[in-house]
């Protein structure tokens, strides 16, 4: 079925694209044929993850830095993740509103993900849609994330900058409730800096991550931003840059392929070994005849999953 | 190691329960004997999920429920994920002080749950320590979670009453943002509903959900609260009562036990496939081989990750 777009794919068709990632978000075997045709063409991409709290202007911010770049480069995509829809999985219709300038340009892609059941599906399928980008021939690519839960630190492992989004709040804010995004920022953007105390959220920021020691030697920047009306936005694609060359000097770029590469290897496998499970026989009528012992009392739910997973007999060969 | 607290902890020793959730924090053998010797004891608590966007005024909530059932119960749970720090794992330092009343009441057991790594091992281990304080003999335990990824969908398994807060904002939220949530709540909290609209945001949620087929014949109830002050605290714990009591008019108590086991039963299982997996010589082997050919685009991550699961050789003899 993906064969007859694969050609009007790698010649350029954008309604070639939407079907290939269509396919691509269903999954299965079919999904995954296509990833396996376009991989030689995937790994030109600059991967930029944006991730922040809903509310904190995301959107709008991707939007002002796709027309940016778009005055530098031919294509630019979007893949946002919208996990505060774990059943409905539609996209924000405020997000469609507020992307509203990038979506008139037709050299800029924009793919929302819905869910596919869990959070490791979200996080794969984001990364898998930005491979369908990155083959269409892309040459920046945003990834954006809500800034909560393990989802970001998933997507990190395949993105080459990680950009935090925060809005100037009340000042103990920055040390408690953020401490897990304080760690995966190459750029923090305060954004709304415009805010009474927006100055002082920045320098507190700066002061906070002084004295952090710098993951692989790159001390994170601050830049403040109004992305709404654009303020700012030149200073943050500067520091895109700066973070970019940074990695092209280290050796960075080739070390994030390596671990995007053996983080994605890795959860395909666990997921192709949990189907494998599931599906088998043997587990099936295990399952069947454990689970009333579990009910009544006789055996925990760690006895059952012990006895089940030896039902398998792996590992006799191995160890 | 565990052995030491259990005769203290089934005689109600709040010391030995705090040792015993420690180690099954920490997972590993050693906390699963502590889930596999309590086993017998857990199923007695009447469990209340509590989940919302941070700022909702969650712990607050919570806070004020915990003192309203400790009137009537003896002995009150609560356990706090905080998925925002999924690196440090550490306690929100406003919750600690939102939730003072309830800290000042021995018969309250409060907990939060650091991360183990992954969204799966945070909701596991949320449920566990729950296990852990419902066989220390609590009689309602809440789970608190923040509102968005797949937390939520899998703690929800385990508690009898889901509630979701929410706070008046502008109209249009209501249908984006938060249809994720829309569909786990069986009660849902208007808190800081002395806010402007606050009124209207309730009477506009009350129509939303009013237009949706009610689950398993129950229709969402909607409480407006003003938590910090005590307001509708009285209406919410009726509000609960009364879905519970629709629980145990349905048979919906036995069908949520057995929902709970299941999941627990394949969480666990999943996660020592996972382990059986990485640990196995031949796939060690298998990926040393492999990965080369991955980087030099030889084959792909898909590719590899069949290649990598076929060497487990599992398969063979079921399907």
């Amino acid at each position: 079925m993906h064969e007859q777009y694969m050609e009007r794919f790698f010649s350029g068709d954008p309604l070639a694209a939407s079907r290939l990632m269509s396919i691509v978000e269903r999954g299965a075997e079919e999904g995954e044929a296509v990833l396996d045709a376009i991989f030689p063409k995937v790994g030109r991409a600059y991967r930029i993850g944006v991730t922040g709290l809903t509310g904190a202007g995301k959107s709008s911010l991707i939007n002002k830095l796709s027309c940016s770049y778009r005055r530098e480069v031919e294509r630019v995509g979007v893949v946002a993740v919208d996990p505060t829809s774990p059943f409905s999985g539609g996209a924000l219709l405020g997000d469609r509103i507020r992307m509203s300038d990038a979506r008139g340009d037709a050299g800029i892609f924009i793919r929302s993900v819905a869910s596919r059941g869990s959070e490791t599906g979200l996080s794969a399928c984001a990364n898998e849609l930005a491979d369908v980008l990155d083959a269409f021939g892309s040459d920046v690519i945003f990834l954006e994330t809500i800034g909560v839960g393990q989802l970001e630190y998933k997507v990190r492992f395949s993105v080459h900058t990680t950009l935090v989004v925060l809005v100037p709040e009340a000042g103990d804010d920055i040390q408690s409730l953020k401490s897990g995004l304080m760690e995966i920022g190459d750029v923090f953007i305060v954004n709304k800096a415009d805010r009474a105390h927006g100055d002082r959220y920045a320098d507190d920021l700066r002061s906070m991550l002084e004295l952090r020691r710098p993951a692989q030697g790159w001390r994170p920047l601050v830049v403040p931003t109004v992305a709404v009306k654009g303020g700012g936005i030149p200073e943050l694609v500067d520091a895109i840059g700066r973070h970019k060359s940074f990695l092209e000097r280290n050796g960075g770029i080739e070390q994030k392929r390596i671990e995007a590469l053996r983080n994605r290897i890795a959860m395909v496998a666990e997921e192709k070994l949990k189907d494998l499970f599931w599906n088998d026989r043997r587990i099936a009528q295990a399952l069947d005849a454990l689970f009333p012992e579990v009910l009544n009392g006789a055996k925990s739910p760690y006895q059952a999953a012990r006895e089940l997973v030896a039902a398998l007999s792996i590992g006799k060969q191995g160890g």
